[in-house]
């Protein structure tokens, strides 16, 4: 079994509960999860949800079945059996101020350092082997050095996120416990060097940052298609407008910036060379709800001068997709903690993330990252491509 | 110096004669010639275009220049030292019949042995060490048996392509030269048994079959990128138009055939089960010229049973983007013969053709296709990708 | 009470059906109604399907609420009503041979000239106001004269719309009462001289031909949009592809046809000049059901000789748009049969219609269209715009 | 001949100017010229630019030849004509602050009362019938009532666009002569009711604001035609970005919202209701240049309960679309001025316009709005839609 805590029960934690459960049940086929293509040492039906914090106030105190009902109960069918977990309250260092009315954390009521200490309190309760951050984007400096953490938790100058990362840590180090925390969201912590090398002295991984879901990675392979044919790229323009509470968070111009550079940073690590480009999360349209719209335009340069041009539109769910990546993420982690892996994997956050960590690291085309990733765990034995092993 | 013959001086052959002078005299950047990123033990400059066959009346015992300014010359400046070369008349084999008024082959002249004879002749004097198949679409059987060669030669059962192949042969054989014949259009011969194990026995390459540009590899990207995620594709449609000769000759049902078969053969090739699609070069539109408009629409099934869809429109120019791809053909056919290769090269065939030869072999991800490609000629030593080696 | 016979049970009908019943049982506002933003003089709750006629062996002798429970089951609630009119044996003509397996008409059973009059009974039995003919498309030639119809019957040279709507004639004149038939499908009737005659004389109403849905209305509002702007249109290619029963029988060329000649003829009539162009229906594809696939690409040349170019694609359900407009061609008919109209009205037809009949009639933009026909039937005191009377 | 005096000699006035030329000299068609579908009482022939005014340090003193080889040079053919017309200073008020290096006003040299004064000197000097406002789009807020005008001008309280029309207010009644202005950027001045009754009352007329070309135009008849079948909007989301300087002006937030305004009035005045919309210029990209991409999304309730949606994507030259909507204004308002019309004109401004004055003034569909300038000039007797006089 892995334990799995979830940290924001937002739509993608209760796509990841609610498809689990569906999977597990034999309602569903586990489509969405990558590595489901071949055989896995860690089945999906092995994966558990044992824990959820979230700050807002009609989620907190209420079982993931309510809450599931709450989000998507007339699209959806929602498994009884989700009602076996209940929302605790964790730590909210502002990160939904001016988007969920009410919205309240231990940090509020504690202080910052208390509140750390009680979430690593209910950790040490639910044993989770993986602690999974989706909550919403948030603006977030990183720590940069270890000796800055400790005055920076005093003074209150931390996000949600780092607060959570160091409960984590903290649970990990009070039970000597290899612990695994995936960041899905932007904030840097699998590009924060402090962060690394404290959960490297914890014998514990953290994966991230920022989940790779949507165009970003078809992005990726796009410009990875032209730069294979040596067409020169002229500009790119990528919009992006959706109706959930990541793009409401998004109007807000702090946290869009968050988004935009782990965006851009795609452009030049592919092509090798700048290109004028427009890559942005771009608007908030409430009815479009958790299926976003994007839209693309690549100009290029081919042979004997002349110019292409290609247009993407895609209408695509931005919650499940993120939420198929976990399941694998959960797996992935575990299995590489049981061999000892620790600090980050370069190798694991360039297919699943936007902004791969280490902070050096850079992004590349995401059909070798996967090609990359497979002979890592091929290498470990956790993975058998099987029959077709041959095509990754 | 790597001396190249060209069958068919159609629009991509004049591109290829025109941009070639044009990087040659460095108006133009290598943009569109995928390995010029690296460095290549052949520079683009070493290349020549020593001789073209084509049966078009406007055509035939004009120069290049000529041609390239009836074709191109409002639109792109052409070089003068295109003077240099003449299209001679080639072979007919009715391939361009009912497209081309008055064409008239070879082979009308003097029966197909003869022909085939001729043209051999005539390749004897230029001495290319790679002959160029761009000829218009045209209907082809594979021989599949070197046995049924001759009988259906002396009754003229053969296509152009077929017999510019056995002339190309001839020369071959008759000089003891390793030749190399690149098949850029759909007829069948680096997937027909016959001409593959012909070649090898002349100590001789034949890569083929059909150049892969425009929407084809993309949508193998695409698939590869979607099954990656494994998502559940639900169906293709993918439309192309244009208003060059080959799409002309795609309003003839047989010619379309030819083209749908190669295009559909990705789909199972990349995903590893079969979708409903629908593939297919779709209609002639002159006014679009050689710039041809794309639409595709793939949907697939998400993480927790939604559905997501994805639309794409271009806007590309068909010949250019292949004549790039022909001229990294011409230098890494000769490298190849250089190196002792002969019969098919799958690793080869495999980026640049939508129809990879050998028969049996399948499609890839073209992501994929070019790393092993690269890899094969850094182990060859023909490749040097720098300093930027690690990315691909 | 409007009483409405069906002929061809299909999508289409299903959707008329079961939307009407949503919106008189007020579970649905009448959205895709076009007159209901006004006040009309028949309400939509005052429509009445009586009767239904069809071919298909899974559907004769079922009730409607079965058959919508087979067609829409899954996707949408089907009310209860519809279990008071059951679906009868109707006509063939090898309408749908090779496309619904064990397909049998009255005409098969009993001769055509039986057939036909075997309908009137049942017609005067149901007492319909209104006949609407959404059968598949098929393929069928004017009769052009009145003196060449009887002929043809007995010969059964006519296709089953042909017979239909003599049959709806017999009824009409047995019992000397104004009918009005509606014909939603490509079969000219109201562009047949013959038929229209036929029916002036039975002081009746022949409505068509080919209700026009999806991309043809709106492409006759972008030419027009265009036109108004003086841009020089270069090109137009417009694919369609979908997943129903029209679909599949364009697949048969003859019924193709049928199609791209109604599309085609909205390009000169409304940009006063010929275009080159490719549209239409492209390509039938399963999995897309009755939801088709839509995209345009439009190039024209703006001022000081530069060129733009137009991509439209588009997600659109093809049979509820449809039987939308059927609701108000079926209280329209009835008005205009109280006031004495008959034959064809072209102000009814050019908006409703993709080949509005008579035969010399053309095709203008909607938007002029749908102004002239609020003039019309606020003139004859049908329509009450209201306060918003000034717009249209 | 009608005399023109430009306002701002960027892209738009210089396509205008290089257009004019190549349709009197029969290089090209009037293409782009609404009314030249028809015959208008005054030949395009017959416009004459006679005077520019603008205060980039780059144009001031040059020739519009000059200034039309700098910036259309390499791309079309710019006549020796248009050297008989210098570029003056004119007035800044900051208008390009942060986007023209170095430009400066008269205003910078004079005082903005003084500057009002010496741009009506010269217009006195150059005799135009029409003035044509293309400056870069600037914030302003409108006078409202006249009685604020004076104190505004003093204080230095005015945008350029503002003083430019009291200059032509000034030179009107100095000359006691009948001047039009024609406003087409987003300042109000056809929608300031101050600027409107002080023309009125000079017997002049102001015609605005913001001129319809690109997204908007196309999207209200998209509207209309959505509208037209009764059928539900949901969301609206609507991508520009280009590379001219309009585009990057909006980067300055305060220009952008001027823009934002006028496009998102138009989605309530046609579908009357509101519905969520993302409607906004949306970004700067530079090698974009004049031809701007267009991205939107429409997402509507059809028959049934149903959803569909569209999806536009366009590729559009900005700046010539305006210049041929503006051969057309400079003649109606010549029109209309020889025949007393003065303050403002709804049935142009309607079709021609964005946010076409006066204040309280509606947006409609263009199609219909088009239908409605017709008729008023058939009217007048200036039009003769010869025999396709029905049409419209």
């Amino acid at each position: 079994m892995v334990r799995i805590a979830i940290l924001g029960q937002g739509l993608v934690a209760t796509h990841l509960a609610v498809g689990l459960e569906r999977i597990k049940s034999g309602e569903l086929e586990p489509i969405g999860v990558p590595l489901d293509r071949f055989e896995y040492e860690i089945p999906v039906g092995r994966l558990e949800i044992v824990g959820s914090f979230d700050v807002d106030p009609r989620k907190v105190g209420k079982t993931l079945y309510q809450v599931a009902q709450d989000m998507l109960g007339g699209q959806l069918p929602v498994p009884r059996s989700l009602e076996a977990v209940r929302v605790e309250r964790g730590i909210h260092a502002g990160s939904v101020k001016g988007l969920i009315p009410g919205a309240r954390g231990l940090d509020e009521e504690l202080g910052m350092e208390e509140a750390v200490e009680k979430v690593a309190d209910r950790l040490q309760h639910l044993k989770p082997d993986v602690v999974i951050n989706v909550i919403t984007t948030e603006k977030a400096e990183p720590f940069e050095t270890v000796g800055s953490v400790r005055e920076r938790v005093s003074k209150g100058l931390v996000s949600a996120s780092q607060a959570y990362a160091l409960a984590v840590l903290r649970y990990a180090e009070r039970e000597a416990r290899r612990v695994a925390l995936v960041n899905a969201i932007p904030a840097p912590l699998a590009n924060d060097p402090a962060i690394v090398s404290m959960y490297e002295s914890a014998e514990s991984l953290v994966l991230g940052d920022d989940g790779a879901t949507g165009a970003t990675p078809l992005t990726a392979d796009l410009l990875e298609h032209l730069a294979e044919r040596n067409r020169r790229v002229l500009s790119i323009a990528q919009f992006n407008i959706g109706g959930n509470l990541d793009f409401l968070a998004l109007t807000l111009p702090e946290k869009n910036l968050m988004k935009e550079k782990t965006k851009s940073s795609v452009v030049r690590d592919i092509l090798g060379y700048d290109v004028p480009h427009f890559i942005k999360p771009t608007g908030y349209l409430e009815p479009l709800g958790d299926k976003k719209f994007v839209a693309m335009h690549i100009a290029w340069k081919t042979f004997n001068g002349l110019e292409d041009e290609l247009v993407v539109n895609m209408r695509i769910n931005d919650s499940p997709a993120l939420a198929g990546l976990l399941v694998d993420l959960a797996r992935i982690s575990y299995s590489l903690l049981e061999r000892g892996y620790k600090g980050t994997v370069y190798e694991v956050n360039a297919f699943f993330m936007k902004n791969p960590g280490p902070k050096e690291a850079s992004n590349m085309a995401r059909i070798t990252a996967f090609h990359n990733l497979v002979k890592l765990l091929q290498g470990l034995g956790a993975l058998n491509t099987g029959i077709n092993g041959g095509q990754p």
